[in-house]
């Protein structure tokens, strides 16, 4: 299989999504798409990931299509979505407003597993289609004292934009004492699945250098 | 509890173990020591991977306390040594020699699970004591064909100088599936470890600015 020229448009606004890409040298455009997250009451955790995805695709694929905002320099393109969220006994835990939100956050998965649930949407504009996954991985935290959250909210930013409020290969390293599942799925986007995909749509990540 | 001022002294030459110490920004300095790794086919892989992380820990103090290669500037210091090893179906699968032998261990580790065993030694200088662990991680990686394993090793190094050949948070990331247990063991050291052991010499990672 040799490379055909697509252009890789990843539709997020997370830098953990794109330094997985960058990691693994996938070279790739980013386009913040504007959907805009409204509660789906109805929805289950793993239903409200894909909801999300599929919502943040479809705008991303409305300014690539009414080719205003981006000029693609290739004929054909895949566009990834992806929405991230976490999961504790049950209760979906959000993206933390502010400091003193991210400490209580952070109290409540102390000591406990929760799990991140990445909804993912893979458009492939050349066969015009689409394949969608969901990936759940279980994150075992230590725990921490209230000090010890407070000082790790207050000595990084880590907890600011991110689903459960810490960056495991930052500072929280420290305090996950394991996972059960893929690991780029905590950072943000299943990895092995967005290879598998891509070759099917015609890409093979392995051989750019 | 306040940091003592104790230089941290990483006694690797991984370039992950210091990616880990960075991220999680410790400070620290980087000893290189003179140990050898000579084969010691009666101990099982724990024991050998504890075995050889005490062998670079005595060699980096002997380093330290000789006052000949290093100068610390803080009364007291800890220091830390590790050694990674892979583990495939008992066997112990070492380095690569070169990019060949890359794609060979590559090609044994597809599609099956494999398991990262790190010994750590953390040793303080102050208290003069050692404390040890022996961590271990299941990885799962899915099945690449032989043509992609060996795209993997030519389009990239990162099989290179590691434990299994390849690089867990870069492109490597596209084919493994899952892991089961401290995702920072796989690169390289426990993170939970070293922040719970070194609390207990007194030193706290969550203070650092």
């Amino acid at each position: 299989m040799t490379n055909v020229r697509k252009t890789i448009i990843l539709a997020s606004q997370s830098k953990d999504r794109k330094r997985l890409f960058s990691n693994a040298r996938i070279p790739h455009i980013v386009i913040i798409s504007k959907y805009e997250e409204k509660s789906q009451p109805t929805l289950s955790p793993k239903e409200l990931a894909l909801f999300h995805a599929r919502g943040k695709l479809a705008s991303a694929r409305e300014i690539v299509e009414s080719n205003k905002a981006v000029l693609i320099a290739t004929e054909h393109y895949v566009i990834i979505a992806a929405d991230t969220l976490v999961e504790l006994e049950g209760e979906i835990i959000g993206k933390a407003k502010d400091r003193s939100h991210a400490i209580q956050i952070l109290k409540k998965l102390m000591g406990k597993i929760h799990t991140l649930i990445t909804g993912v949407v893979v458009y492939d504009s050349e066969t015009n289609t689409s394949a969608e996954r969901v990936d759940t991985t279980q994150v075992r935290f230590s725990s921490l004292s209230e000090q010890e959250i407070i000082d790790y909210v207050t000595n990084s930013d880590e907890y600011k934009w991110r689903a459960g409020s810490y960056s495991m290969f930052d500072r929280a390293s420290v305090f996950i004492e394991s996972v059960s599942g893929s690991p780029s799925n905590v950072i943000g986007i299943p990895m092995d699945f967005i290879f598998s995909q891509l070759k099917k749509f015609n890409i093979n990540i392995l051989e750019f250098l």
